[in-house]
């Protein structure tokens, strides 16, 4: 653990190459790169690079190279589809110097993947089983065309071609080419862990300039430091190799070190939870219910509450009063407090809050009404401004902040400061 | 035009390197690589390839001499902050063989960035202003840390390194590293359309071999042919270089081709317009509002529609009904309804729907309610199950499809579905 970067590098290396012409002319945003970088993080090895290339012969060919020359093993997405843009098989092939045959146990897998849709496959249909000698055909658990695998024995060298598709992607990685990695390199896996501190409220800089300006260097006795901005806050993540008694022993010490810190205050979470989890497990435990009332935010808060499966045994339901009318009619609002303070003020904030619990019939309830911009500002409430209302049992309230960004990043930073209330709600903080 | 591939090579080439040990190791996912994408997309460069490296001086030396030798113009996002696992200034200054000298000129710069967020900056306070000499320093007009650019004479090749926090890499490309790439490039630049026929309701495979087995071949004698998945259909993009007369000529003759196939019932859009500002514009076109009742999809159609300014004046508001009950207070839904048929029925849809055109008075509603999953199926409703409900003034009606997935891909579709179907609704296509 004190040899930091010589524990790194006796890790397994993963480069992958992700294959498309869509991805590069930015018609599609690429989801399987970030989706592999947790995935590979998870398991243990470490993700060399990342190339996006053209579907292109002579750019598949360097790009694997390099990454052959680099890495212990090549993962490719997209490419092994039908269609006449698909040149990752034949690439692949003539790379390794293998010729492509028809084969009949990848017409068995080809039948099997259409199977598991309730389709037929005909020889017919598709160049399929058509396929390198040598190579290995996987199963594609959600999809029709097989992975390509091929393990050069000269090199020690794994080189995995799956599909584009992202459910079908990170589907044949788990199921079907990870089994492979650890079957070709059992002996090479190490653990990773993190501890993560995620402070609200205090600027990046503010941290370790003003506030802890020997922190970052005591968090690297433990491991490698990296600080990052998030949308309502900055994240310290420290990365470490060792086992999980370990890693105990670790974060409980980085805990300690944190804890008796000026930053103290400001850490909210000792761990790597998204907020909206967060949220969803303290009602849970808690057995509490809540409600909504969005506002300029326009269903992000709840949509991010029924990202998760189970939110609605504590999720009653909200709503989404973009006009002021319905801010009247639905929440109870008063025609003259949206007269006398304007729609994004603490005293509507408060009604909509005060609204929601009623209708909702729930133990708490969150409201939010702010300016995302481009439009809207005025003088006393600049482009950002939002309020964040609040009720339970006992009380009504509503606090107001500031957000930097463009309308959608606006809506981001509202919502998740609108999860942020109700975490501290229940938690008996506010 | 007819030579696609030789127009394609006389463009200059761009490659990115992503640095930062948060992206590979999945803490964050890049949104700097596909907004490039897109943006170099639209200004007629060609993105060459985007690789992801650790915070790491031989990765960023390696990534930099293969993406200078590759390409015309190498960006960089990330690790130009204040902190010490920022390295990228130190590395590109050794790389180029450049000192590091303390600037005034760069002061100015760096004094400059932080006046806009109404803070004043010391000397002391970092090492924004020691800079590699011969570098140029650019503003950063959404952040701290000035833009890093060199230019290197002897082999016509500009590096610029920009932050890795999306709003402000994307703002200092825009305004203040496109203007020197046009300024070092000025006679290179090419422009580059595409069109896009969006399809719905027919699978890629049965474009491609069954309705349409010509289809392909025949795209390509216009340009670059790609087929891509979305959520609820399949895009086909054609990319091709030429004036804007050249492109409006090729788009009318693309859409005269597929006019005339059987594919042509399944288009429903000869563009790029994302579907939540296709509904938004033929709302506003038309002078209509509507309002949503959203059941599984948890306020996510009503967070799609709020994503775009201008809004607020067609869309009234929606409720998100996640409980049973609040179907029934807030949307007027008969319990015996629910009792008879279950909450996923096309009774309970119409009755949604059907409330909540009342409640909102509006001219249109769409209700959502399905099994997003994981849990939830039943033997005649499988997970993917919605029935989209909608009311008009003149009558209320649902529709049921299934969509595979997980429930967070489901949510994506079901939200598209209930899109399309209020724009089908606003141009009295059902």
């Amino acid at each position: 653990m004190s040899d930091q970067n010589a524990s790194i590098r006796k890790n397994l290396k993963v480069s992958m190459i992700v294959i498309g012409d869509e991805i590069l002319n930015g018609r599609t945003t690429d989801l399987n790169g970030s989706w592999l970088a947790k995935y590979l993080f998870k398991m243990g090895l470490e993700f060399k690079a990342l190339r996006f290339i053209h579907d292109d012969i002579d750019e598949i060919n360097q790009a694997l190279s390099a990454s052959l020359d680099e890495s212990d093993i090549v993962i490719t997405s997209g490419g092994i589809g039908p269609t006449l843009d698909d040149k990752t098989k034949n690439t692949l092939a003539n790379f390794f110097q293998k010729k492509i045959i028809e084969r009949q146990d990848v017409a068995d897998i080809v039948t099997n993947n259409y199977i598991q849709f309730g389709r037929s496959w005909l020889p017919s249909q598709n160049h399929y089983h058509f396929f390198p000698e040598d190579f290995i055909a996987t199963n594609n658990p959600r999809g029709l065309a097989p992975g390509i695998v091929y393990f050069e024995k000269s090199r020690n060298k794994l080189m995995m071609a799956g599909p584009g598709v992202p459910r079908e992607f990170t589907e044949i990685v788990e199921k079907e080419f990870f089994p492979l990695i650890k079957k070709y390199f059992s002996d090479r896996f190490q653990e990773n862990y993190q501890t993560v501190l995620r402070t609200i409220g205090v600027a990046e800089e503010t941290i370790f300039f003003e506030l802890c300006p020997t922190l970052w260097t005591e968090l690297e006795k433990f491991g490698k430091v990296s600080s990052l901005p998030h949308t309502i806050g900055i994240d310290i993540v420290i990365s470490y190799h060792g086992n999980l008694n370990e890693h105990e022993k670790t974060r409980a010490d980085i805990q300690k070190l944190v804890q008796n810190s000026a930053l103290a205050k400001h850490v909210w979470q000792y761990g790597n939870k998204p907020l909206n989890e967060m949220v969803l497990e303290l009602a849970i435990q808690k057995k509490v219910t809540f409600s909504l009332a969005e506002s300029c935010t326009g269903g992000l808060v709840a949509s991010k509450i029924t990202d998760l499966s189970g939110s609605s045994s504590v999720f009653m339901g909200g709503v989404v009063t973009y006009a002021n009318e319905t801010k009247i009619d639905l929440l109870g609002v008063k025609p003259k407090t949206i007269e006398d303070f304007g729609a994004v003020s603490i005293e509507v904030a408060t009604e909509m809050a005060a609204g929601a619990i009623l209708k909702f019939k729930t133990d708490y309830a969150v409201s939010i009404t702010g300016i995302a911009g481009p439009t809207g500002a005025t003088a006393d409430k600049p482009l950002g401004t939002v309020i964040i209302g609040f009720a339970t049992k006992n009380k009504t309230q509503a606090r107001r902040f500031l957000f930097p960004g463009d309308r959608i990043r606006r809506k981001e930073r509202f919502s998740d400061m609108a999860l942020m209330t109700l975490l501290k709600l229940m938690n008996d903080e506010i």
